[in-house]
């Protein structure tokens, strides 16, 4: 691990001039107090006062490889030197072969690619086929999920991140999708929660008119809203509902696609096609801007003589396709998806089942592959979250003190709401795995202090 | 010029493998016929047939600073080898100071630099900000304009791209802009188009209701719809109005911006400063994704304790910081926006006045530094368009045999309607403009033919 040597001035020059001139995404500015990243390794990455953090957010859930993955970062530095950028309309080695090997990997008949910058962008690409396709307008989509920031990605979202920019006009209908531990259909098991949450969905789609009904959009397994597996046939009963009434079904797989899940699409591990797949984040663990569409064979059909009405500058972007090209390959190569797989299975699944155990903070764990949710409580018997849904300010103040006994611990975790997620790149080692264990054991006992 | 050796056989590889995975933008995709390219150095690029083009579309009016610069291309493989991607919650070097040199560029106090992928998030993100800060919902936009095609962004756009997305509830209520050549006011001078076009935005604003009115954006340079340069007192008139209700003035840089029209910015031709200011493309030259807004001490502020409600995973993406970073101190090393002043005003000015004299089918020549329009018409008297509003298929053939006999004698045009845009990178040279004239001097013996 090349750590450089400790350089605080420096640190305190590269945050001062954060604050005098970086607008931060989701924050208060005045509150703003960001860590200096002097830089990253792996499955770690250290700050400019000697702190090293195991990375088990992938900072956005992004870097399924790790950070400055060689192959990657060789693959990007010799696209720089051949062709940095070139307009989507023209046809480029590596955008021709980032879409073979995706198309290659997406289930059924996704064989198409349409290239954007990053999720947001794939998900409103998505929604515009779907419309277009069917020629209605309304989009189903989850109250727990989150799609995107950009107008319609956003109305889809169904965390509170949508309220300042919802829209009631945007088309948009939310549902209530599958989540036994909080079961919003009274439901005591995984069969009745699936059979329970289809019959919402199917009603909901009867009671807004089938026929108006553009698009089914849901993250395959839900990520930031709560890592939420859906019960073994709900995706089945998803793919009939859609197949019956002529409605798109789009599967958002920006967080849970290439390798995360321990498969290269969660999709595969209930072996559903959907008709459109968004992807971002994993196809090149982020290394540069990229995001996507893979496109049935119908739904492209439909744009064969009729334009398809969408673009952007940088749709294919020479650079970002380069390294998609690395990145699948050196995944394909290295077995990482096989080594989410096995790491989920034996090292992080039984580990944090058996935190759970020691833990009475911890009133769920669910997951698959590297991508794992720990549920923190006040109360194993009531579910009380241990704050509540959408605190800030105090009553968000156990799971601060939780996050802040992780970052102690040199673990650097994602939290969100009464969560804790726990996603180690997918090249995250046994050791590293164990080693972030033993952390969250040790700030587990901060949020044990707030259980009754 | 390091050209390489034909290659046909490859070139046809790449195509075949593009038609079957890469799903075009705004294209019908059984219709795309797009050209393999094999490489690009400065103002040219080429194919594996051995064709090479001076590309005066710098791309989609992206790389102002040419293909391959080399001092880019370092920074791109410098900072690949540090450290390609870091979340938006950190402080990193580059960040910091890419946010550093833009806001010294931007006028005035638009101090502060929200980073996106590209300029329709930009746009996008400046719509919420302007609504959250007035607590108001409509935003004003030009009927001739683009400004990008996610769902915000595609219904502010005024060029037909818009329809099959728009929705009419998006809270946008579209105007007229002055462009005196087709005046909506029956305008017989830049005075009185200006006097004209302010007197017609205020009505609007009445009427709409000015404390409904979040936001009044408009390209600084209209780009795609047309290079129209605003008259003199324009845009003070538009940022008197704005003031005079409260309301948020946006100006959408992401074309005109960077060096294009021979300032850093278009809005110092005027020495207007906006509230808002969208930026991509130029900033970097596209090299990587890389979008944002610069934003007024007085908005910024209101985000200060209350969190800014937006953000994306690659918001600030430390490759993109470091290419804008070498990108803006090239720029200013060697003179790019001086020297693409220079050319405008000595080489493209003059001699695109000298080709429309000669050549019936120029109706009106525009422009400022390396950001000019020939606009072409089947009548000087009349007017009348070479080819109709939104035509395509036969009716669109005349901009298709100039744009054909363009390739012809070397030269990749930007064709919109009818109209071609000569915008090369501002680091185009006297020789390499001259020989842009003399391409189009060949192709416009074309589009004569369909003169009357």
């Amino acid at each position: 691990m090349s750590t450089q040597q400790p350089d605080p001035q420096a640190g305190a020059a590269v945050k001062a001039a954060d604050r005098a001139h970086v607008f931060h995404s989701w924050s208060a500015q005045g509150l703003v107090d960001p860590l200096a990243v002097a830089g990253a390794e792996g499955s770690y990455f250290w700050d400019y006062d000697g702190n090293r953090y195991l990375d088990f957010s992938s900072q956005l859930v992004n870097t399924n490889i790790g950070h400055q993955h060689p192959k990657v970062v060789a693959a990007v530095q010799e696209q720089a030197a051949r062709l940095c950028t070139i307009a989507p309309g023209f046809a480029v080695d590596v955008r021709s072969e980032a879409a073979r090997l995706i198309a290659e990997r997406t289930p059924g008949d996704l064989d198409k690619v349409f290239f954007t910058n990053g999720g947001a962008e794939a998900v409103e690409n998505a929604v515009r086929m779907a419309r277009l396709h069917t020629g209605r307008t309304k989009v189903l989509s989850a109250y727990r999920s989150y799609h995107g920031a950009t107008a319609a990605a956003i109305n889809l979202t169904g965390d509170p991140r949508r309220w300042p920019s919802d829209t009631a006009s945007a088309g948009v209908v939310h549902f209530w999708g599958p989540y036994l531990y909080r079961s919003h259909f009274h439901a005591t098991t995984e069969e009745q929660e699936c059979e329970r949450a289809l019959a919402h969905l199917e009603e909901v789609v009867a009671f807004e008119g089938p026929q108006t009904v553009a698009a089914i959009i849901l993250e395959t397994i839900v990520g930031t809203a709560g890592i939420l597996v859906p019960p073994a046939g709900y995706l089945a009963g998803v793919r009939e509902i859609c197949d019956r009434y002529g409605i798109v079904f789009v599967l958002d797989e920006v967080m849970a696609g290439f390798g995360r899940t321990g498969e290269w699409f969660a999709a595969d591990h209930w072996r559903v096609t959907p008709d459109l797949l968004t992807f971002a984040k994993g196809v090149n663990s982020g290394y540069v801007p990229l995001g996507g569409v893979a496109i049935s064979a119908e739904i492209a059909a439909t744009f064969d003589r009729r334009p398809y009405p969408g673009g952007l500058t940088y749709s294919g972007h020479p650079l970002a396709c380069a390294s998609a090209v690395a990145t699948i390959n050196a995944m394909a190569e290295e077995g990482i998806v096989e080594n989410a797989a096995r790491i989920g299975e034996s090292v992080l699944g039984p580990g944090l089942r058996e935190l759970a155990e020691r833990h009475p903070s911890v009133g769920e764990v669910r997951g698959l592959g590297v991508f794992w949710a720990l549920e923190l409580v006040k109360d194993r018997v009531t579910r009380e979250p241990l704050v509540p849904y959408n605190a800030s300010g105090e009553a968000a103040a156990p799971m601060g003190a939780f996050a802040a006994a992780c970052k102690k611990a040199g673990l650097w975790p994602f939290v969100n709401m009464n969560r804790t997620h726990v996603v180690p790149p997918c090249t995250v080692t046994e050791a590293e795995a164990k080693e972030g264990l033993a952390a969250l054991d040790e700030a587990l006992t901060v949020a044990d202090r707030y259980t009754v």
